[in-house]
This record gives C-alpha cells, structure tokens and sequence, in this order.
C-alpha cells in the first residue's frame, strides 16, 4: 500500500506530527525505536516545557509511549537508510523492504553533517548503513563496522558471523561484543578509503586498515544522505516557516532544522510540519 | 527599571517562552491575564499535544499556573495598548502606567484584523483602548463602549460613573452591566465615524448613534495598532523563522504569526523566540 505520509524517527517532533496526522486520519508509517527518543531520555530535568513541569527525559519518553498506543499509532522498527523521490511520492527503504508514501517528514535530529569523510561518496560501493541487507556480500572477507550506540551490537554480532574478520569501531566506552575474529577498537576511524569501491579505513593516528566494506550504524542516516538532492545548510535541513524543504512533499521538523535543539521547538515544528502535509495531500487530491 | 524582556500575553506561546527566559535568568515583565489563555480555557479536550494526553483546556490552564507559579514568574495584569519603539527599547504602556524593556515578545492571538472600521484611524481621537487612561475625558458626556469580555465589565461600570451615558455594546450574550444610564446591546457596531475626532458609531441595520468618544474594551489590541509599522500580513504578524519581525527586538509567538492555530505551534514558537531574544539581548551587550 501506499501510505499518506511515512516518518523517519520517533523523537519528540515525530511524536507530535504522529498524534495531529492520526487526529486527521491520515495512513501513516512510522519508522525509528520504541523506546522513543534517545536524546530524551537521556536529559535529565527538563524546565521549560509548558503542560510538564519538571518532567525527566525517561518520564517523557514514558508519557510518549503512552501517549502514542493510547492513539492507536504503530512504530515500525526499521532504520530507513536512503530515500527515492519522485512526483507521485517517495520509496523508503527501510531494513530490507521497501515501502510506498505520498509525503515524507524526516525527523532525524542533529546529525554531524555528512557522516565520515568517503562515506557518502562510497555509499553503495561498498559503504552500508543495513547489516541484514547487505552483510552476505562480505562472507569470508574482512569489513570495518562502525556501531554509534549499543542498539546495533546484535548486527555487528550478524556480521561478525558471517565475515573472517571485523574491525569493530564503537561511539561508546565498553563494547558488548566478544568475538575472536572481531577487533574492537583499533582506534577512531578518520575516513573512509578506496576509489571505485571501498579499500579499507585510515584512523586518526594515521594507521590505514584494509576492509572490503564498511558497515556504518547510526541512529540516524544524515538526511542529505539519506535523499539526494534535499537542500542541506551546514548540518541543518532547510525548511520555510511551513516546515516545507525543497522538495515537494518532503517536510522536516525537530532538531534537524537546525538550532535551538529545544524539546518545545521540536514539539512545535512537528506540528506545523503535519498540518501542511495534511494541507499539501488535499492539493494532491484536487489534481 | 529596564527589564529585558516584555512578553504581551498569557497564552502558550507566552507561557513557553517565559520558562525559558527565565531559566536563562533574564528580566521579563510580562503583561496579561492570571486566568492565563480564555482561548486554551475553552478548549474541551486537546488531543495532539505531546506529553500530556487528552488534556482539557481548564487542566491546562492550571498546570500552566502551577508551572509559572512554580518558576517564580510574576504576571501584570495590564492591558498593553501602545508600544513605541526606539533603537535602544520599547515602551509600552500598560494601563496608565508606562514600562521599558530592551526587547518585546507578542503573543497576541489571533486577533481580527483592524478591529472596527475607524477604529485605527481615530484612535487617540477619541477612541481609547484604555478606561482608566482616558475615561476623565469624557465626564458628563455621550460615549459608546464596546466590551469584548465580561473581563471588561467593571471598566464599563467605571465608565458609566464618569458619562451621562453609555451605548454598551457587549461580544457577548447576558451582560452583567445594569444601570440607568447605560443602553446594552442597542445593536451591533458596524463602524466608528468622525473625521478629525470621534462623532459616533453606525449600527450594522444603519442607525447612527452620537458619541462623544469610543472605547474599546478587548483582551488584545490588534497588533499592527499596538506598535506602528509592525508588518501585517491580513492579520498575521510577519515573523522569520526565529520569529523576528520587520522591527529590531520585536519578536511573536503563537497564533499571532498565522495558522495553524495549534497548542504545540504557540508553544515551539515561544521557545524560538526566547532563544533568539537570549541572542539578541547578548549582541546588544558587545555593542
């Protein structure tokens, strides 16, 4: 089928156009954690959200998670890793399916700009965001797999299974994962290597490590990655005041339009986003 | 004193960033109702407001109050009805008393456009917002007084002391004004006449009434009327996405600055405006 809107994230400007868009009965898929946002559960006081006085980061994400079942809304647990825009509407791919939206609204956060240095450029060629999509084309080979939280260990568990050999970077301190073919923590990746295809990484010390790919799991795919051609300033996704980017039916609301990183603002933000998403599918119904 | 802020206003959008400019420990002078919004008090259940489920606009209201009170924030319950602008401040006129603060946040509402025909054009010529400020003027004589919640009564009683008589005409059913020289609800204002000064009201079935003066009595003076030059758009308050307007320091919030007419709106865009006024109050200091 194909959905009225799809939504990549679950933090708080998500949550807000999830509950506005399910008010106005649009079909929605809704893609990121459960658990919710994880930059809200890990503040500890928050003191300026109007309605929740002194609310903790893993409270709020407790009223969401109420909040959000109590509306009938249902979150797919995929992370979308790139995005293919036409005039009808978008295809996601989202772990290894692919799913069918009129608009999309990306809530993905504040994300460093553009990943590491190579990553873009080789995405495809060797650089993946998805273990369980591409982690059988590196069977008996050595990869570099980079895990931003805890949340991807059982994937790089997965390819630890299947290739000889894995560099394990992590974006955290004690790592869970205990293998003899995997090498946690050689040291920080600087870039990623290779010409046509991927060669391998360099660290920060300089030491360069051969790898026929790249695993790279992140929470959040940098939205410039994950669709082509949308209008990125610094790290920050440009919208106007509708919440609109510069692709049609495309909208963006929360930390990912840039400063303040504001739990009112994203609340805010997504709102606004959903009711021109509602209001650009009435004009797409008219055509 | 000087304070740093003044916020116009008690909804949401005011509410939200009042929390926020006072975490950041600035000055705030904020006018408005203790009652807090009589739009959100009206609201029977809001269901898309993230973190507090199916909340009835009462509720709200009073966690608002608790919050604000918690906070240490103080409300003046001033009418603000004049706002001059200068390169170093504002001034703004609150009741008969006059405040100054370097920056001012709106968080007027929705408001109807121009209110009355005339009404602009002849203010301070006869047509006051202020019963208080200018009510003296008009002992002993003809006025018409319009009265745009029961909030305004007891400015209409004062006024009814001070007149021969009073056309009273109420946005309302049941008014609780009763007096002899007062006629309630002799019709509905259609416009305001008088070419250098206020002559009397035309009714919408045609009848002209003489009027020495008018007063208008609302919960928000259209902005446009409050500070000259304030660029409008139909009756929108043109703001940026860090909710500047066209005037240096003057910032809106909330229902003001256009559709969608949303709680989470007014509340992200308060939160916006607090932290570009924490920036321009810190620009303001290097200079």
């Amino acid at each position: 089928m194909t959905y009225d809107v799809a939504i990549v994230g679950t933090g708080p400007a998500a949550v807000s156009a999830a509950l506005t868009l399910k008010v106005h009965n649009k079909s929605i898929i809704w893609f990121g954690s459960r658990k919710m946002s994880p930059k809200v559960e890990k503040s500890e006081k928050i003191a300026n959200y109007p309605g929740v006085a002194m609310v903790s980061g893993p409270e709020l994400n407790q009223l969401y998670r109420r909040q959000v079942e109590e509306a009938g809304l249902e979150i797919t647990e995929k992370l979308v890793t790139n995005i293919l825009g036409s005039r009808s509407g978008y295809m996601l791919q989202g772990g290894d399916e692919i799913y069918s939206a009129r608009t999309i609204l990306l809530t993905t956060g504040a994300v460093s700009g553009k990943g590491f240095p190579g990553e873009e450029r080789l995405l495809g060629s060797g650089v993946s965001y998805c273990a369980t999509c591409d982690g059988f084309l590196y069977k008996g080979k050595t990869i570099a797999v980079f895990c931003g939280s805890r949340d991807f260990e059982h994937e790089a568990e997965y390819l630890a299974e299947l290739a000889e050999k894995v560099y394990l970077f992590t974006a955290y301190p004690d790592c869970g994962v205990e293998r003899e073919n995997v090498i946690v923590n050689p040291g920080r990746i600087k870039e990623i290597n290779g010409t046509m295809r991927v060669s391998g990484v360099t660290l920060t010390d300089g030491t360069e490590l051969e790898a026929a790919g790249v695993f790279v799991l992140r929470n959040a795919v940098a939205p410039g990655t994950l669709l082509k051609g949308l209008e990125i300033n610094g790290a920050d996704i440009v919208v106007d005041r509708r919440m609109a980017t510069n692709k049609p039916g495309c909208f963006a609301a929360g930390d990912c339009t840039g400063r303040p990183y504001q739990l009112a603002k994203a609340v805010g933000e997504g709102n606004v986003a959903a009711h021109s998403i509602i209001e650009y599918l009435a004009e797409m119904d008219k055509q």
